[in-house]
Formats: structure tokens, sequence, C-alpha cells
């Protein structure tokens, strides 16, 4: 029987992600999430050799849940820009609700270095649903297949990123981005703003 | 006269700059910023009221070297979507050039917070040239004015940002964006994925 059978991974998962969150990676300690899960620091290590895999594992867990629901938007969707807005809105929605985790985890990322592809695989993991519609508009022959759909997702986060920042900036209220400028983003990458 | 008439502000400047790029805003103290340059702390008081006073000015002086660097790369260039990729070109050559102030710089901007407009200033100092490119193409009629130049100039770079992230991610050597990369996302933009 394990030593610390009431101590779940996930608890523990949840307990970190709220001090990662709330203190940074680098100021949340083992010893502050063992207190905070009500157990001594040994049943922390018990789960994960070190803060790095604790680390990796909470943001794995991030991209895995962000990954289901864009999946999930797009489904059933068959005009493949509507399915791509559908995802990018779902991508939205997520980091919208739950801002400071996915940037903290994001800007933190530098520390998963130790776990080798972590980081890659962390991106992947949630470009995935976007990338797999682009592969789907090729398919339909809607675009190009050049650049290639892996680039293409990159290109429109960071587009939908780059207007967020610049309305935070300018003070626009509310939410940084509403479905009308994704819509308006995505139909720029499709259509082109000569168009 | 001054009482530290041989402490000039641009060197407090240097020597500031690099213990926050090297360190960390958090990290990086006062007392270690005067220590680099020689002087006791009253001396970097003697100039900025507080730590986030010389933060602001070191990044703003960095916002206006790149937007000089822009600018000057666009000059003279008559055709609209050239100019546009030239002062691409002269973004990423600074920010490759200088990886690390100008990331380490951006993601401490929320230090800035005490500093009022400071952050949007500094995104509207940095954006600049794009924004005038964006403009003459405009009055070219080469592209609509809708989205506005300065949300078109702001999903410019972020397409950058997301294509730079992705080649990392991928573990693609060298520079993250070539010329070609710089000229394919903005050919993107213009003509849209579908032609």
């Amino acid at each position: 029987m394990s030593p610390h059978p009431r101590v779940g991974r996930d608890h523990i998962l949840d307990k970190a992600e709220e001090l990662f969150t709330e203190h940074g990676y680098k100021s949340a300690s083992i010893r502050e999430i063992a207190r905070e899960c009500g157990v001594t620091n040994a049943a922390i290590y018990y789960h994960f050799p070190n803060k790095e895999s604790l680390f990796a594992e909470v943001m794995q867990r991030h991209a895995e849940t962000l990954q289901e629901k864009m999946t999930r938007a797009g489904e059933n969707i068959e005009s493949p820009r509507e399915r791509v807005i559908a995802i990018l809105q779902a991508y939205i929605d997520v980091i919208a609700g739950q801002h400071a985790p996915l940037f903290m985890l994001r800007r933190n990322a530098k520390h998963l270095k130790g776990h080798g592809k972590h980081r890659g695989e962390f991106m992947r993991a949630f470009s995935k649903p976007l990338v797999n519609a682009l592969k789907y508009a090729e398919e339909m022959k809607e675009i190009k297949k050049k650049p290639n759909a892996e680039e293409s997702a990159a290109m429109m986060f960071g587009m939908l990123h780059g207007l967020a920042q610049q309305h935070r900036a300018e003070g626009i209220e509310g939410r940084p981005l509403s479905n009308e400028d994704i819509r308006m983003a995505v139909n720029l990458f499709w259509e082109g703003i000569n168009k």
C-alpha cells in the first residue's frame, strides 16, 4: 500500500497550480505546496521527483484541458472557416477565464528546459485542434498548403494575442477579444487585407 | 553643481539595463545597480526617484532606439508592401540581436503599472513606424481601412512572434525568422491564405 494513500496526485496538482499561479514558479516551494495539501514534503516527492516535474505535469494537464475544449468546439462544423473560428473562440474563452494561470505557466515555460521536449509538446498539444482544422481546410481546397498548417496555426494564435495586447494597451474595456474580433482576424487571414 | 556630477543618467541606465536583463526586474536592486556604477544608492536616487521609474526609462530608451531603426529602414521605399517588410525586418534584426533585453523588458512590463500610461506608450512607440507604413498603404489604396492600422500592426507583430515561437518550439536551427519568413507572413496578411 502507498505510504500516502490519501493524498492523490490530482489534489497535489490542484494546489500546485494555485500556488504556481499566485506566486510564480520560482517563489512557490515544495514545502509550501505540501503545507497547503496538509502533508509532509515526502508525500509530494512520493509522486513527483522534483518541482520541475510537478510543474511540467501542471502544464501538461492545462494543455490537455484546453485541447479537449477546442476539439469539441470544432466538431460537426462543416465550413472550414467556421470551424477555425469556433476553435479559436474556445481558446479565447479558456484563456479569458483562466487568464492568470495560463500566462503564468507560459511565462515560466523556460523552467521546463530540463524536461527536454516538454515545451514543444505543450505548444503542439494546444495548437493541435487548430492545426487539424487547417489541414481539413487544405483538403477542402479552401486554403493553400503553404505555409503549412503548423505555421499557419502559430500565426493565427499570434494575431489574436497581438490584437488582445493592443486592446489592453489602449485600455479598451471588457474582454480583450470579442467574437467579432476573432472573426475579423480569421477573415483577414483567409482573404487578406487588400480584399 | 550636481552632487554627483560624474555619474550621468546614461551610465546608470546602461548598467540598470544590464542588471535588469541579467537578473530580472525583481532581483535587480538599486543597491546592486549603484555598486555596478561605483556610486552610492543616493547617487542613483538623485536621478531616479525609485526602481520603477528607472525601469520605465530603460524601457523608454529601448523603444526609442527600436523606433528609430524601424523608421529609417522604411524610408525611401515607395512600395507600401516592401516598406512594411523592411520595417519588420529591422524589428526582427533588433530583437534577434538583443533578444534577452527586449523580452525581459516586455515580460516585466507589468511593473510599469504605477506609471500609468507607460505600458501603452511603450507599445505605441515601437509600433508607430509600422502603423505609419500601413496608413501609407491605405492612402495608396493598397489595403482596406478596416481593421485600422493600429490593430493591423499589432496582428502583424503577433504573426511574427507566433511564427518565431513555433520555429523555436520545433527546434529549427539558426535565427528564428528569416527574411523569407517575414515576406511570407506579410504576403499572407496582404493577400490571404486562400489566394
